[in-house]
């Protein structure tokens, strides 16, 4: 795969986390601080990607995902085209870079892509123009770079540091994109207490998440921890685990006020959304006090107009003269 | 049900028309002119929704309200998100509102909701942050108020006052969202002749429509009527009652041009749309010297303007500081 | 039909290219010049169609097609309503009208019409307001301007000329709209050698594209040619045919590198798109140095921003005072 940063250091591309300095990341978090308004506030409107084109290609259908890298672009002046790719039934490789070559050629800047197989992301960036970028907006259990910065920006927000925290991950840690993404930009950032919770069946092979303790009685793994984040199980797991149905789930793994309060007392909630209430988590916490979760897709978009932005500066000095 | 107008008397939520003074409308009215463009004169271009970003969630497909109200938000200059909620399966009571959280988490400053069940927008206007607003598209039989409003707009651009005047609606009273809106913007305003026409079937409870005179037969109720509206009548309707059949509807209360001549000579006639041509009106009659439906659609932009444009102003008082 | 060009010489509607002068032609062609950007190259953003409001009404799906106009629109500052016709049944000709008149009431000025069937836009230039316009993005099987365009703008671009050129179409040219489009624009821009390959079954009647050459066998079509269009083959074509599967069509038809050493040596290879690679066309050929595939697609953006902005100028000049 070609790299993601240019020889001048500039983000080209975002498709994993994995591999992208410190110094990156927190370059990325203090953008989207900059671009952040909390509800309430007016948007912030700007002209970062005036004269650029973004294509959504998801071949997996994504509501609110969509919606935010949506508005993402336009609050900075970008002319957004949204194809809808999963109505086709799944296209073959070549005809899809034929799609791909098309919209280059309307001059398409940036694609923005969310597929349920994985490769597509990493294809593109050896495949597309020296002038055009590739944001993965997921990619199958693999990659989920803007859910994972957004993640820990909403950490530092709360937090201030990364050192010395400790963070659980609660659910099916094996095929999640987001808990992938997130432990690489946690563990890059500094922490060093990262705890993964599931039934063994859920849980990750042994090579990934290095440095990361694994526990599959969530008590254990929530003890004194300064960040918990729920996972959002999916229905299809528990179809072929008869061990997983929705009750047995949420009363061996469900996040309910008890259990939180086995947790450090300033202990924030994060869930990806969107939430199973009752399954994964109790309505009081996802509700309650502690509950960071709307704040999470609030620093979504911020997230991702810093992405947006900082690869649109990068792309002016890959561009041709008129 | 929290008020629709804030204590410094501004519009905060538009979902009925029932309790709004007459100062009110007639200052959306009023507001709706400024913003009138007919067909063949530039629209109206502002940027009174500048930095404002409108959710429309249509439960209930509609392709000419949405429109309205997309070119109605964007002509004012803001971010519009079409939501498009009917593809899903119906979703739980809380979950949807989980999805009105995120939008609101992506700084939506107002939801457009339309719904075929009764009591979500009245439901959201609870559970909404205070810097935000909701607007009905339609709900149920229950509620239309921006067709309400853009009726009466109709209606005083032609008869230049409500005083005095004989409107007849003609349908399925008791089924249709329209004539409850469009009936209580007409007695608010001042009419007091309001006759309802349809089948026994399809007029409504006695407790409702307080006032109005109920006929069984169109030419009793189209007698010197100054304002004729037809609403559309449902296929659904007629599966349930035999004698409901479209021959038999046109022959009993279909609007021909022999009976538009019992009205008042200068009369005009209306539709909501889309029609059903042959069935509750004669085309010569829908394209006829007295129809005004192309003005309603007209109308219908302005009017959704105006309202966006007041609540919008609204807002501003209710904003967070940056 | 009413006149394409209105009676200043400006260009009313577009859904033939055939009876348009060479002058209108050439006009537009250099207009798309203007906005021509290649991929690198920031896209041209403007404002000659600010205040405009442009309707796609596609009656047959075309994801590209629509891409393209929804861009070319927006890049110039038009809103752009994206009506999704066909996920409705087909509807009656007069309900269609009807949607048609509720779409110009809310001010639409230029409708971009796509269907399977033949007729509806010289239909809709007979039935619009004066003050409205119509393109055509592609029509049964008779007409697609703008392809037209897009192809001789590639070809003057590569050519630097029309006379004396010899252009060959491979391929379903009975049934291809982009086939008679592109040979009325070659033919009024003074090409005289034009040639038509084909199936014996899938050449045109004899009273169509006069002065052309047929030829059912593909080499002696190319003999020394400086242009090659390629035309997609439908596999509905194929079902009724049995000499027509792919294999066959290939071995038979397909552009190969060997076939294209029969051209002459700077021959240009095109193709309208989507590729059926390795039916009708070899990947080598298409991806190779003389493909200007890619080309035609960044041309058809320019193409339709300079129709729509020579529509938007001619517009001005019959609207309404305000």
């Amino acid at each position: 795969m070609r790299a993601q940063i240019d020889s001048a250091g500039g983000l080209r591309h975002l498709v994993t986390l994995e591999g992208l300095s410190r110094e990156t990341l927190l370059s990325l978090l203090d953008r989207a601080e900059n671009y952040r308004r909390i509800p309430g506030q007016p948007a912030y409107e700007g002209r970062e990607l005036a004269g650029v084109t973004v294509s959504n290609l998801f071949f997996e259908p994504s509501t609110r995902t969509r919606a935010s890298f949506d508005l993402a672009a336009r609050r900075l002046g970008a002319h957004v085209l949204n194809m809808d790719m999963q109505s086709s039934s799944r296209v073959k490789g070549e005809t899809m870079l034929d799609t791909v070559y098309t919209l280059e050629a309307m001059n398409t800047d940036v694609f923005v892509i969310r597929d349920t197989e994985a490769g597509l992301p990493e294809f593109l960036i050896d495949h597309v123009a020296p002038h055009v970028s590739v944001i993965s907006a997921g990619e199958a259990h693999c990659s989920h770079p803007t859910q994972g910065l957004l993640d820990v920006l909403t950490i530092r927000t709360h937090k201030r540091r990364f050192e010395g925290l400790k963070v659980v991950i609660v659910g099916d840690i094996r095929h999640s994109r987001v808990a992938r993404s997130t432990a690489q930009a946690l563990t890059t950032l500094g922490v060093t207490d990262l705890r993964l919770v599931g039934p063994e069946s859920l849980l990750p092979d042994e090579n990934e998440f290095r440095g990361a303790q694994r526990f599959t009685r969530i008590e254990d793994g929530l003890a004194d921890a300064d960040v918990v984040m729920m996972l959002r199980i999916q229905k299809e797991r528990m179809a072929v685990d008869a061990s997983l149905d929705d009750a047995a789930y949420f009363r061996d793994f469900g996040l309910t006020p008890a259990r939180l309060r086995l947790a450090a007392p300033n202990a924030i909630v994060m869930h990806p959304g969107p939430m199973n209430r009752g399954i994964e988590i109790d309505s009081r916490v996802a509700d309650g006090p502690q509950s960071v979760i709307r704040e999470q897709v609030n620093n979504g978009v911020a997230v991702r107009m810093a992405v947006l932005a900082a690869i649109a500066a990068t792309l002016t000095r890959h561009r041709l003269p008129l």
